[in-house]
């Protein structure tokens, strides 16, 4: 099958980068699907570093490109390095990292604004018509990268549906191990940890989401 | 079926602390399989920290408890707190952090020596009889946990296995999607990145172990 597909990564760990878990699904059905991987991150500092044993934040500064390094065992590339031509799909894990790296969500709510490399990588798979996936809390970022009117999903949270809306986006509730597909956007989401009790919850929803993404995406 | 397994971390990382895919498919599939799992981790120092991205050495220092709790969002306890009696099985994943900060053994080799909280808590499942799965890099310290003639992999690097034949185990060759049983210790061990090219080929000799660790595993 050969599909090619990017991987957009916001640090390594949930309270101040990605959702480690959901990444590694995703990455690991990628891979169990034939589909060839590359991850990205933006060359940026964290918003902050959170001690995920006490919550507390720490007194450092890690970068967000570094962090993810981690996840991708090394292999990754500065996000201003993604050339969509090379790549069928885009898909996007959660974690807070989505709220306070890859955007300012998490301090300007629906007044946010997407890291400026981010925001051009992944409208760049729009123009081009490829699908995207966006997991988690990621679909926050939905409204400036498709424009007004795009569906997509954080599960069931009132608040974050809330912002969400009120930036243009059209929120469909969801389950756990559902995904919300716009078709017309080619747009693929899931709950993930906005919902997930178990590990294996949120994988049966990003399962879904990548098996859905790569029969969207279409290998050159 | 609710059994009951310690998972064992070393940080978040390749390079200086656990293998972040090798951990995360370890908790999906324990999770999958109806385990309830616990993770733990040792309340040190790292030996160093490593920038994932270049490969070079950090001037930073990061404590094992406190960044393997990225990998356990937020759910792991010192490992001083891990009583044998609440569980049924004990398993550990690999990365460098096996044998750079549970042991010493990527400075020592065969003379390593493993950090004295993780040895009490591992000898215990021994002692009482309980299935232990290793994988990766960790199967370096299975002669000081078990005792000599005990019987593991870490695939099929001769150096490696030179050190832990001269520390007393005794190495099997094994295949990456596969594993080695010693029945009598009731040791699984696998070679997972040790040897795999992709995450799906570690994903399946992982699956294998935390299979046959559960079925060794007799739920109170």
């Amino acid at each position: 099958m050969n599909k090619k597909v990017a991987v957009i990564l916001s640090g390594c760990g949930v309270y101040d980068g990605s959702e480690i878990h959901e990444s590694v699904i995703t990455l690991l059905r990628l891979d169990q699907r034939g589909a060839k991987v590359q991850c990205f991150a933006p060359n940026v500092t964290q918003l902050h570093v959170v001690d995920h044993y006490s919550g507390d934040e720490m007194d450092e500064t890690r970068n967000v490109l570094v962090e993810s390094a981690r996840i991708a065992r090394g292999k990754i590339k500065d996000v201003r390095e993604l050339h969509v031509g090379d790549f069928d799909a885009l898909i996007m894990p959660g974690g807070f990292g989505v709220a306070k790296n890859l955007s300012d969500f998490a301090l300007s709510g629906a007044n946010c604004t997407i890291q400026p490399d981010v925001l051009n990588a992944a409208q760049a798979f729009v123009k081009a018509d490829k699908p995207v996936g966006l997991m988690c809390i990621s679909p926050v970022l939905a409204a400036q990268i498709f424009g007004k009117g795009v569906v997509c999903t954080i599960g069931n949270d009132h608040e974050t549906a809330a912002a969400l809306t009120q930036m243009g986006a059209v929120h469909n509730e969801c389950e756990v191990e559902d995904i919300v597909e716009d078709a017309s956007h080619k747009l693929i989401s899931t709950p993930a940890y906005m919902l997930a009790q178990s590990i294996s919850e949120a994988a049966s929803g990003i399962n879904k989401l990548v098996d859905r993404v790569l029969e969207l995406a279409h290998a050159k």
